[in-house]
């Protein structure tokens, strides 16, 4: 443990609510000192806001850009036991330059060389991948390939084993979503190597975990009954989810209910044993918004991570604002409010760390209104 | 409230166990009857066996039978309001002649004849249909109009208004499968009737419950996150349920897990926001042979139906042995052992009354090993 | 299996919303039978009321005329392995003379004399005790010695061995409630014999339960986050009830809330692993009605019984109504109307099947406001 | 919101499986600063150790230190609307001088001065106090007078509006333990003022959250079978605590299992809604090790604090040892081995971040076996 001892250091302040600052009090504060004490109502402002104060700033980041430095670290960096993955994390300009997009959860873009591999691993936090664009690679998790194409929903659950390999000779990049930051935090972590190889290299089209699982509301038998703390499914595959968005927007045609809100339809991705999030810590959801339309402003604790799948459109996240396009992402720190808008129509991926807030009863939502 | 007085009538007896049988004896026995009261140790050995002794008997009806009563039944009993459905119930034969098939579970064959409208109610019985052949029926659900197709597994689940309307130029049979037993014994039913036409003569592909709920792993947001006692989903279509047993059996075929046992693939109906039962009371399967399997012997606490869907092949009940061709149904009552073997391939549809136990913490099973 | 075959009858009828009564339909009628199926159209009045219509009717059992019927048979019917126990079950008047209080519910007053033992047995249908006067008799319980006294609520758990012995030279005598009727119906039971004597002869005043779990709102660590179907805890000793209740009297007095309506307070026996009912399938509160209470009507799914246990009042089930005191039983039907009144105070013991209900989401209450 | 943008410095090293150190990949990681971007193998091993690298830090806190500290802060510090609180905060020696105990958890020794106030607010931060010594104190929970004793155990679930008021011509010193930095770091933080005074002045000798649930095994039927998020239950009375704890090793000293390992006795604070954790993020339990006992050696996910509340010992935390004595604090940062001891006994409360890690499914536990 590398960790070294550290001081804490007072200031008598002259704000408001603050007690006289007076030599005894600066004698206090020094005993506080050598005791490793700290006074609340020194803090109590930062401690306890009205409502959250994210120290996570709205960003976006250019998938434009992005690319780029990811095929040059394909060049220059290899990929290989040690530094496990060529991921390239997103950081937060508020925390501190700490590879964390918001405080509890880590987005990364990761790419892959034709023919090259990612060696076996597993550890606790839990981990997703999805594709914007491109395919060729497996992703073999506990001995099961699953192939990783355009518009998949890819998990890869704690303390599953797991290996990407890339089949095909192009090259690959995707996002990479994990509770890192939040197991850091939490002292949690656990993790372990596995072998350097991944132990099937088998390119099946359909994972066993979709051969299962992939059938709306049928369970098999053989492990009906035991709900599991993150699905068993370990491909959601776009055609589904493109199917399940239209779908809505149909029955909302048709004047029946169905979307979120007036031309906005969204599916969340689910755990079949549970029908609850696909795992303990992280939500995950995709977003479609119809030609034209501008979602209410909406509000909640927790926060989350957006990718623009195709479309464009604009999006405001506290007083900033952007136009998107194909690929960016950007990040909704908690409490911040949130409108998105579109003219020719908009398909966004979406994680978040609602669950651990949904767990703990601390969810709290407000939907303001349209924005106008 | 019809019901009347009954009264008490004990036999002092000279069996193991028994007090001798002295004028004294009688004389408490003529007591306990005047207060209504009956003493435990006459009454152990049917009461409290060491294993569950059902009343009711294995049985099997033929769909070969059933369906042409069921046709001239659709000649000389008109449907409506009162009747309320030409429903023909099959009653077990331990049962007292009641329109029981096991103590807790209903199943009928229900037929509509050409244009024929069955009447909207509602019920707190939870029901099912099973569409064993034919099509050209709408079963409407709280509104919502579900084509009934064959393979088909419909909802109606306790509560929700319902009607039937036939718009085919030809007659259909099903199956209907209810808890009216259960409800009935326990005194717990309530029953409202609804207009007398359904309100949606509309005949769509699909209902509305299949745009938002049948897509796998996938929920709507707009309804995430609220788990609900039965399924929303009212239709789980016949392609879904054959890829998924398909599926298992090419997990099979490639050394992998997935199946019941060698040979045996079968699937759940669940509910997709919990991941349990598709109603609180009814569980439903689909079960596959592969040419030549036969089962493992299965005792387990509570009563099931089955009905064959396709293939023919043999089952064994406790003491009685069938074999079994298409539309067959048979009953296998609480703890009796059961057995199914083919030589052909066989499909089966199942429904029990297992989340009765599993909720209450009685459920228990034994697989006895292959039968030889 | 000493069940036989029964057959079918129906009788074609005149009523309304019967079919015409022709030779055809007499002939479909007679092929019914010989299929062994029964018409809805024919049943649907019985099956399906418009609310509950219960068998069981109300009724009250005396306290007075029990007793000396329990101290005639211990001198008539000796306690012993085959006949296990000298119970003496109440049985409903609407049941068909079966020892059922209500289609879930057994009662019985349990007798045991001087120095007297009842042998090990267990079963899967839960029970527990309630004494109304007297003490001397020991629970044996998995081996953990339980004493019962006046007031105290004790619970055998399905499963667990048990057995009693008599450790005083007078007899006594309680009252048992299991849910036998529901698990006969069902066909969900299993027994075995245990050793002709309890394990344990010592007669401890708190049970080794007691010692871990009757300490209010403490679990101890050895067995903390593992929720059990039953409660752990053994034995509710009336020391604690009637405190309970007067605090909730207390409360009401110096106006605030607690208290289930004007003058009536109530507690529940709950399983301090889960904060829910003591076992699955079995409910039990205690009642107590300041002088002058009068408590609104209640009609509720699903049916209860209840035990005077001080005081005197009057009672009102359905269009029955009675003077209650000390000792006294009586049931209330599933939905029947129940309204409760005092002059002096009323201290009630009441046992109901409502976790069923509850757990398959079947439960309806309607308070009708009180009655005048 | 005063949250800064920072930027993301990153340095190429010479280090074990990092890429070679040259032009090209310096220039990349220019550009993955300016792109807000860090590479996960440069940070992999603080990110994912293989176990829990816990940057908090064993300590020690004397209560013969605090308690004067406090004792001044009373003299010069005035308690009121803006600081709220006279409140002061352990900071662990690795967590940068926070007011934090371990990353989740805040502790603080509070003084409240002869008839000081402390207004009423709150805030959906989990709170609780534990009461070493002393009594005076009146915290009024949601309007409930609930008195502070010694050895008393007392809850303020968030956001239910508090305020203390010291009733006595004595000062009162106590522990709060809440969540804040959990709160903190995951920004979910809500916070609202209530009255300058509390609303409710009597001084009650119980509250009326104890009337209704500070009784063994029992609810009151008006707010039964709604579990809460957190306990109703607002004071947990050291005369229960102590009296459990006795009878765990009465238990043991009859041979009998009960206790978590030899000589060690220990019981949880439990929500009577649910069996499980007083409140969402908080475990709370008090240990009580006989005359020369020694505890298994044991790790565990998430951290803990206790405050030795009688008798004197020994306790070991990862290479750190130290003696203890009455009111003496101590951290274990998550997975850090804990080995208790004592010559005399001890009496130990402890709270612990564990219930959010059992949701998150993320707990692991060892225990290594008696420390020799």
């Amino acid at each position: 443990m590398t960790t070294t001892e550290q001081t804490v250091t007072l200031t008598a302040s002259d704000g408001p609510n603050q007690p006289e600052r007076t030599p005894a009090l600066e004698e206090l504060y020094r005993g506080f000192e050598k005791e490793l004490l700290v006074p609340l109502w020194t803090e109590i402002g930062d401690l306890m806001p009205i409502q959250p104060q994210s120290k996570a700033l709205p960003h976006v980041w250019r998938w434009k850009d992005l690319l780029p430095l990811a095929e040059k670290a394909g060049e220059l960096v290899p990929v290989g036991r040690g530094g496990e993955r060529r991921a390239i994390a997103l950081a937060n300009p508020g925390l501190s330059g700490a590879p964390f997009t918001t405080p509890t959860l880590w987005t990364a873009i990761q790419y892959l060389g034709p023919r090259e591999d990612a060696p076996v691993h597993r550890h606790t936090q839990h981990a997703f991948r999805f594709v914007v664009e491109g395919e060729g690679v497996w992703t073999v998790v506990d001995g099961d390939p699953v192939a990783m194409r355009r518009g998949d929903f890819l998990l890869t659950p704690g303390w599953q084993f797991h290996g990407h390999h890339n089949q095909s000779d192009s090259p690959m990049a995707w996002i990479d979503g994990l509770d890192i930051p939040f197991a850091h935090h939490t002292e949690s972590t656990f993790f372990e190597f596995g072998p350097d190889e991944v132990s099937d290299r088998g390119t099946p089209d359909r994972s066993r975990s979709e051969h299962l699982w992939a059938h709306p509301g049928l369970a098999p038998v053989s492990a009906s009954g035991v709900p599991t703390p993150s699905s068993p499914l370990a491909a959601y595959r776009w055609e589904f989810t493109d199917n399940a968005l239209n779908d809505q927007l149909k029955l909302e045609s048709a004047g029946h209910s169905g979307v979120v809100e007036p031309g906005h339809a969204a599916v969340r991705f689910t755990n079949p044993t549970t029908g609850g999030d696909v795992m303990p810590t992280i939500r995950a959801e995709f977003h479609r918004l119809r030609r034209g339309a501008e979602t209410a402003t909406r509000r909640e604790v927790g926060s989350s991570v957006f990718q623009v799948f195709e479309g464009t459109g604009r999006v405001r996240v506290g007083d900033r604002e952007w136009t998107l396009t194909h690929g960016d992402l950007f990040v909704v720190p908690s409490w911040q409010p949130l409108t998105l808008a579109t003219d020719e129509g908009l398909d966004l991926f979406r994680f978040s760390d609602t669950p651990i807030f949904d767990r703990l009863h601390q969810t709290r939502v407000i939907v303001e209104g349209t924005a106008q």
